[in-house]
């Protein structure tokens, strides 16, 4: 048995799987808010100590323990360099090694849309395909790339699809730099540019739904909530999203003639199927060879994808499913 | 000893190397504008002639030959599927097997700029690289991915670097979609674009330059002189073309973290090592680890690349030499 922990900025998901991959138990804390990084460690036990008790056993009787997190990972060292989403959370800091002092349990760290595009890749939406991208749309967006049935890292950074330039000279985007894909579709500027159209005076009721929802920013919620209520300006942001998601994952698969796109994330995952169909139609437009587009789908494995894809950092390979690797390739590569 | 045959619109480039890719003669005709498919074959035999003569052999006498053609190309069956650019090529047909009766010696048949990039990658400028990125910069821009030291195909149409958007809804490509890198770099695009600068009024040197060259068409030799004289139209779409280039190279960097970018193609290998500075220059600020760019060069085979690389169509791997491949997976892919 192996316990995959998805640690992200308000949530701390854990799943517990078998050898085959099926997730046998699951629950959800928050992520503390207050503390940084000691008191965070200390939530992700609590977390794992629930997910295992669920099913009679102790964090100790685990072959493995994976953590995907948000930020830039050290996975070999198991550090978690930076992580601009958790609460408190500046500079690198031993995850891995102090989570695996009290669980006394190996403990294994991945980047968390890394990990997730690897439970697609192997136990999802994208596991009948040699090579495939996976698009992560939540409040940046990330990727992952699979060729040949393993995943291609380059010199390390490989995979960074939302910073594809779709508009050369465009919007600034939270890197830093104008015009990337995430400027325009990723759900941290899509609150910018709603916070601005309303200071100018436009009208939505996006920031209603937020606070009535108790929430301090547009979650993938209140964007959906807000989309069922026909807003306005809801509907013009993500449609300038999806307009820029079908240039920039065209481009892509110009470049790579993958045979599938696979579309998560927590936007992603919440918006669904409807969503992968308007952004197949905003992809035909660019595609260079548009009579034979890649398979487009949705994340099968939804918001437990990246806690199931942490559980495999740390999983041996089913005997037999191709689509599988060593473990030791697979913790080598997150 | 194998002989490579480069096919392009206007000339056929001819040389044999030995099994160390050495060249060992070359030379050069003008292709037939008359006469279409059959004519333009046997002009390809006339100087398939010309350059074994050049060291006392007869084509018979070669292990093979290789034809790198503009175009869509079936390697396997050898045929010549389209090419827009050859005069009177409507359709396909069979050129390697009208070829190999003539010549009585083995013919493949690639893409030109497929089997170029293949030769930068085995023994140009891409020869010390992992992992690299081929962009061919002429009339459109063409490309080609090595990765692991293999070249990616995708479903076979990978490599298409000249169709990855850069203007969302912006200028109308040759390829009939919108934005796309090539409708702003491209040779074709750019003649298309001064033409119409022309007719509004706009004074330039380019047309005289191309009439005085004896030429009917914006050549690589043609935009070289204008900038040299500084002409200001040129020098507007020049350097239009290297922000795009720089933008839509820099987005293939983010997605796939080569280690090297190769420069070729007509107007790369003239404009050369100044242009590639200014190529490096553009990406720069569009690259998402910035402070690891990869090496940017310029194609070391020059003019030469296209024949080179036919040649490789047909050539076994140098023992010892770990950036070969064998012929069969050479002749496989392209």
């Amino acid at each position: 048995m192996f316990a995959g922990l998805d640690l992200g900025g308000t949530k701390i998901q854990a799943v517990l799987v078998d050898v085959e991959g099926k997730v046998v138990s699951q629950c959800r804390h928050a992520t503390p808010q207050q503390g940084g990084p000691q008191v965070i460690i200390e939530e992700l036990f609590a977390t794992l100590q629930e997910v295992t008790r669920m099913v009679n056993l102790e964090p100790s009787a685990l072959a493995g323990v994976g953590v995907g997190a948000p930020g830039a990972v050290d996975p070999v060292a198991g550090v978690l360099l930076q992580a601009g989403n958790l609460p408190g959370w500046h500079g690198p800091h031993p995850l891995a090694e102090i989570l695996s002092k009290k669980a006394k349990v190996p403990v294994f760290l991945g980047n968390d849309v890394q990990v997730a595009v690897m439970a697609e890749a192997r136990l999802g939406a994208g596991r009948s395909y040699r090579s495939m991208l996976g698009v992560w749309w939540g409040t940046g967006v990330g990727g992952g790339i699979y060729l040949d049935g393993r995943r291609w890292t380059g010199r390390g950074a490989a995979g960074e699809i939302g910073h594809i330039v779709v508009r050369r000279g465009g919007a600034k985007c939270s890197c830093g730099r104008r015009g990337c894909m995430e400027a325009y579709a990723g759900r941290g500027a899509m609150e910018l540019k709603a916070r601005k159209a309303v200071a100018r005076g436009e009208k939505t009721r996006l920031f209603e739904l937020m606070e009535s929802q108790g929430k301090d920013r547009l979650t993938s919620g209140v964007w959906m909530k807000a989309l069922k209520q026909e807003d306005g300006l809801a509907e013009r942001l993500i449609a300038r999203a999806v307009r820029m998601l079908g240039a920039g994952i065209a481009s892509a698969v110009n470049l790579l003639d993958v045979e599938a796109v696979i579309i998560g994330g927590g936007l992603g995952t919440r918006l669904g199927e409807p969503y992968v169909e308007r952004i197949i139609q905003a992809m035909h437009p660019h595609l260079f060879v548009s009579q034979r587009p890649p398979d487009v789908r949705l994340s099968a494995l939804g918001e437990l994808s990246g806690a199931i894809g942490a559980a495999l950092l740390s999983e041996p390979p089913a005997a037999g499913t191709s689509s599988h690797r060593s473990s030791r390739s697979v913790k080598g590569e997150v």
